[in-house]
């Protein structure tokens, strides 16, 4: 099994889970959960795979895609309860989500030989778009532009870490490697230790 | 004429009628009840086609479609103040596209050969998100995620009846009408009795 | 340069820095300038590519116009707090945005030889598409559904000119400035006069 398939299962197994938690955040029944979780699954990856006119579009030549994401949806179903705090749960599996969506819309990016710059597109549009879509449906507040959090920029931090170190190395698994890590790490530092860039304010005091 | 144009006509037309009655609770102008019209109209078809890579896209092969939505946003800005309760007749109309527009999506993948994952998923993409696209661009709460309703669901059960059916006979005509019948009797059942599925529940009593 | 590439750059420049503008209204830090405005400026050239199948979407083959769209939020990161009025720069730069996107989807199906009814949506397509991902990403109410404005319609109006004009010349820099000003007069006229269509009325008075 090649990197870029297991990325693409792990992305969409964790993908799914939290779209899930967003249908319990519905109150939605068990289709309505599994319609959220594939939506959010496979949502980036399949912008990422349409844009590059990759054929056929990753989840429509292997339904196992499907079938892992109505298995989270399912198993949050009947378990989301047993959870203290839900939009924490939410918060964190997203993050890993992101560190390995991003990584996945690389390696497609890499493969088929696209510049640095679609690259890094790339990345982003497969980590971000999947949450930015369930989010959207579901009328919640995307987290991809919640204000006073690294998100996108997580994304494209990652993105550009294995643009760099591909220059370096041949190996695509520290490339991915480096690529998820990154990712991860602001997108972790800004839940737990409150990391950001600053923003933007309408008003800003005089320097 | 193939079952499959005719089923794509009929969908349109209705899923026409419903944006344009949607455009009317938004107050809109002609121009917009037009544009609501074709966006749900041909959103999930299009979205299909795109997934599966049919070229070119139905309504750019035969501009007909444009016209008839057109047409229908005409019929519905002329004459749905004559209308009791226009939010009754939206949902009742967009029973009837969903109802059609399921096994548009079917018959669709089932040309091409698709398996009987993807025939679902095809069949309940085409239902569902052009009434999705028409609620998420309105701002109205999307009715695919209505709690307590079938709707999901119904789509989700008709094309599976369709793939069961087709294992059976060879004739696309039983097929698609086994589809269409349960799409619809869910559907409908559930906005005229209620039927629904156990929602989830953060707090379920114990058993 | 040829006058679609032209187009097209004048678009993405122009739609970026009302991207950005909507991001200095949700005070995203600057990669969310960047991200908000790279929807928005490729968002509806997107559309028009993947709808057309257009092959490498046009961002895709020439990473110049992500640049450009970034270069724009990060001139409106450093200097949005210098305008007095930003929503209504955002309006009028929109405008001009509409005006050059149109011009840039009906080129597009020209060239591909499509008939008027798909020439005239592309130009739609192109114009509208983007600012309404825009607006739905970040939850404003859409510019483009806007009660008692001409948007759709201005953008309609300057497509269906361009056709119109093409039966009598050749000349595509003819047809492109017609449908430009078309679009832009409308538009301009809708904010600057109130020019607008009658809209819908649920209990229209007796004539």
């Amino acid at each position: 099994m090649s990197a870029l398939t297991l990325l693409d299962y792990a992305s969409v197994l964790i993908f799914a889970l939290t779209g899930a938690l967003v249908a319990s955040r519905q109150q939605l029944d068990i289709v309505g959960f599994a319609f959220v979780a594939c939506l959010t699954a496979v949502g980036g990856g399949t912008l990422r795979d349409v844009l590059l006119d990759r054929n056929p579009v990753f989840w429509l030549g292997n339904p196992d895609y499907i079938l892992i994401a109505c298995a989270a949806a399912l198993l949050v179903f009947f378990t989301a309860h047993l959870v203290e705090s839900r939009y924490r749960l939410l918060l964190w599996l997203d993050s890993f989500a992101l560190a390995v969506a991003v990584p996945a819309g690389v390696s497609a990016a890499m493969t088929m030989g696209q510049s640095g710059v679609i690259v890094v597109l790339m990345g982003m549009v497969t980590g971000c778009m999947g949450g930015l879509m369930r989010d959207v449906v579901c009328n919640e507040v995307p987290l991809v532009l919640k204000q006073g959090e690294l998100y996108v920029t997580a994304a494209f931090a990652g993105a550009l870490a294995a643009v760099s170190v591909a220059m370096f190395t041949g190996d695509p698994l520290i490339v991915l490697a480096v690529c998820a890590a990154t990712t991860w790490a602001l997108r972790a530092g800004s839940l737990a230790f409150g990391w950001r860039l600053p923003a933007y304010r309408a008003r800003p005091p005089r320097s």
